[in-house]
């Protein structure tokens, strides 16, 4: 392990980092199915979704067919506060796993947010300010989104109202903390500020609120508050375009070094990272250029793309959002209280979702006390205490090793670290402790949660 | 602040990563005086201190002449997992303050133990390991050092045994299930496994434990174990001489770009981070070759340098351990239980206090509800949440940058980021609330402490 050729960490220099955001779009054949209007079921048009999002990021949003977007110099200049992130190779635990393959993993939790959200919230931070507005509102479950989007905005000096899930709000007041320190301003939902807060709570007087209530009142707020957007940290077009950054680095640090990997491995929640660290891979698939393997890794407890269903349904739980075209659950799926492991949503991003559709990736669904497993013999080798999140695809990644161990193919394995576990020492705790479960739901319950759609397609 | 010839962050490449450490004792003229035996009063010789510490870094420990050692392959290898670690131009912090100095930072936090506490926990437990030891004993406080010694240990499969003080233990359940993740045993303390820890609680039921009664019963554990030693986090020589990885990479990646600082800032606890920072960098002021005005900053409630007395005292309250001549409080001080912002020890390094004492060295002390307003204003401006220690330094540079606004000046200042604050957050949350408060300790309070000291001098 002494001198080798290619160094532990790839850098890429600031003259290196992408100059433009890749539209995976653009080369897929089959694009992703149009946001629905819940009133109408007609495609919802620019103006329409400029009454919740950003202008710019409308047109992001609807732009099935550029493949580049220039990034900004505002943005580029705030990503090399935490970028290049580096692509690491996983020397240390290919030496504990004593396989021929080679692994490398592109790490983005080296900001305090602690993940790859930060890359697309400065994005939608930078459109709200320079459309004038004066500030943007939003909600968060574990408070990943909710701490990049206040750093964000903090940096802008523009104003940030998070909901936060009140049993989070509770049990997390660390993440809270962080919040503040960037100056936003946290609610625990449901609240009394909105209409639709007073209503759950006049209805639950003792509810710990859902992720679909606090989407409710964040629209709410931005859509009643004059000089104030919507934003959405994971599942939109948007997301994935910026997210895609991940993936451009990622590519050319290998280049650098000429190395092609054979399987890339990502987790995926609503496929916010999974989309960003495949795009320019995915791209060279799609153009008939090159071959990769993908797998998306999915929680068995929250199983998306391996037990759901492809087809139109409602992002929230409230049912007051556009619907989208995707592998979902059903819009009332809740996963297993006892779930720590992130990646809750109960759909995926269109875009995904059709690639999955159309056979250009696998999907891999795992339990979370072999998630925990995986991320404890990771973080005693690498020396990175890894989000749950994450954790997912370093299980993932892990299998695949192992079986290069048993056949002697040295594959090269690259996957996404997403980022760090600094908040998540609970579901840590509860892992040592022997108390954590790996409920899985039935396919009643997969079946009643889809019951309960309208019929669209 | 578009294209600039300085990158937004240094990196060395790992052929550039130093392959020795810089004993910073050679280029003295003034020694710094030896550990004394609390029985005799006399020198502790190499045997003496073996019974305590591995025979290696006794002596490192002893060891005032050899200017250079070389650092193994094994513990650059694992430096390679987590280091070169970024040289930070702080281009964000300086355009908020509108200052024409130039800041530059060394940030340590990119690791699991969140510290630069991991550069000295490996090379322990590698010279641990090398005489064929099972395993280590040590005590935490707030917990950065045990965590980063978990990892070190857990990486090259060593024992680690943690004595944390009990009310740590308690209130900061994360830092101890981090060091669950990398295997070691975590005790709170005092505890019923010693016979000072038996003692201790016999006289003192419900004492939730102390850092001189956690060192006096990692110690006993260590003395009375077939194959274990002792190790410890700070004021050591041998601490120093490990830490001096940070200015060494400091200095590289300065000179790459032909930049001399004018003021060089760190924190200052025990010493080891402030003497690690600035050892290449005074090595040149004492040797002639250059000047730089150093500034050590240390906590108004723990005001060591700056209103202590230089003399022998014991580095345990416990007074059991080896005498060493510093700078201190006396070991029976206990900083007030509203300081929240670390740096918590009554003496300093011998290094670091000789060095002072010579007059070659300036010492601050700052109030904490300061220091945090200095560490929001720094997280808000360049993405990291920083440990309170830290901030401490940041402070100071925001001070000096400050005096720069006023007289044109541009001056180049470099401080140490020790580490990040995703442990401290109840700190954070104190001071968001207004509950922080500003404890000094009186005249008396400190000629009281430090009467209690026997007369060595």
């Amino acid at each position: 392990m002494a001198e080798n050729k290619i160094p532990y960490k790839i850098y890429l220099t600031e003259d290196e980092m992408p100059r433009q955001w890749y539209n995976l779009r653009a080369d897929m054949s089959n694009k992703p199915a149009p946001l629905l209007n819940p009133g109408t079921l007609q495609p919802m048009t620019a103006t329409e979704l400029e009454t919740v999002f950003c202008a710019e990021l409308v047109q992001q949003e609807l732009d099935n067919d550029t493949p580049y977007f220039d990034i900004p110099q505002e943005i580029r200049d705030f990503y090399k506060m935490y970028r290049p992130a580096p692509l690491v190779r996983a020397y240390c635990l290919e030496e504990k796993l004593q396989t021929p393959a080679k692994i490398y993993y592109k790490f983005e939790g080296n900001n305090t947010s602690g993940s790859h959200k930060l890359n697309s919230a400065i994005a939608q931070a930078y459109y709200a300010k320079a459309q004038g507005l004066k500030g943007v509102t939003t909600e968060t479950g574990a408070g990943q989104w909710g701490t990049a989007l206040s750093m964000a905005c903090g940096y802008l000096g523009l104003d940030c109202r998070v909901f936060m899930v009140k049993c989070s709000y509770e049990q997390k007041p660390f993440r809270r903390e962080v919040m503040r320190v960037h100056g936003a301003s946290v609610t625990p939902s449901p609240s009394e500020i909105t209409q639709v807060g007073r209503k759950i709570l006049a209805e639950f007087p003792g509810t710990t609120g859902s992720l679909g209530c606090a989407i409710s009142e964040a629209v709410e707020v931005a859509v009643n508050t004059p000089g104030y957007r919507y934003v959405l940290g994971s599942v939109l077009n948007q997301v994935l375009l910026h997210q895609s950054i991940i993936g451009l680095e990622a590519k050319l640090a290998l280049d650098k070094y000429g190395v092609k990997p054979d399987i890339i491995i990502g987790c995926a929640g609503g496929g916010s990272n999974l989309g960003g660290l495949i795009a320019p891979f995915m791209g060279e698939k799609l153009r008939g250029e090159a071959d990769y393997r993908f797998i998306a890794v999915e929680p068995a407890s929250c199983p998306t793309l391996t037990r759901g269903e492809y087809r139109y349904d409602f992002c929230d739980t409230g049912m007051v959002c556009p619907l989208a075209k995707m592998y979902t659950l059903g819009s009332s799926f809740m996963p297993s209280a006892d779930h720590a492991g992130g990646l809750r949503f109960h759909g995926m991003s269109s875009i995904v979702s059709q690639l999955y559709a159309d056979g250009y990736m696998e999907a891999q669904s795992v339990r979370q006390t072999e998630v925990f497993q995986a991320a404890e013999e990771f973080a005693r080798v690498e020396g990175i205490l890894p989000a749950p999140e994450s954790s997912h695809a370093i299980l993932a990644a892990i299998n695949e090793a192992k079986k290069c161990q048993e056949t002697g193919e040295e594959k090269t394995i690259l996957f996404g670290l997403t980022g760090t576990g600094y908040f998540d020492l609970v579901a840590y705790e509860k892992f040592h402790n022997g108390e954590m479960n790996n409920y899985i739901p039935s396919d009643a319950e997969i079946a009643a949660a889809l019951a309960r759609l309208p019929k669209v397609d």
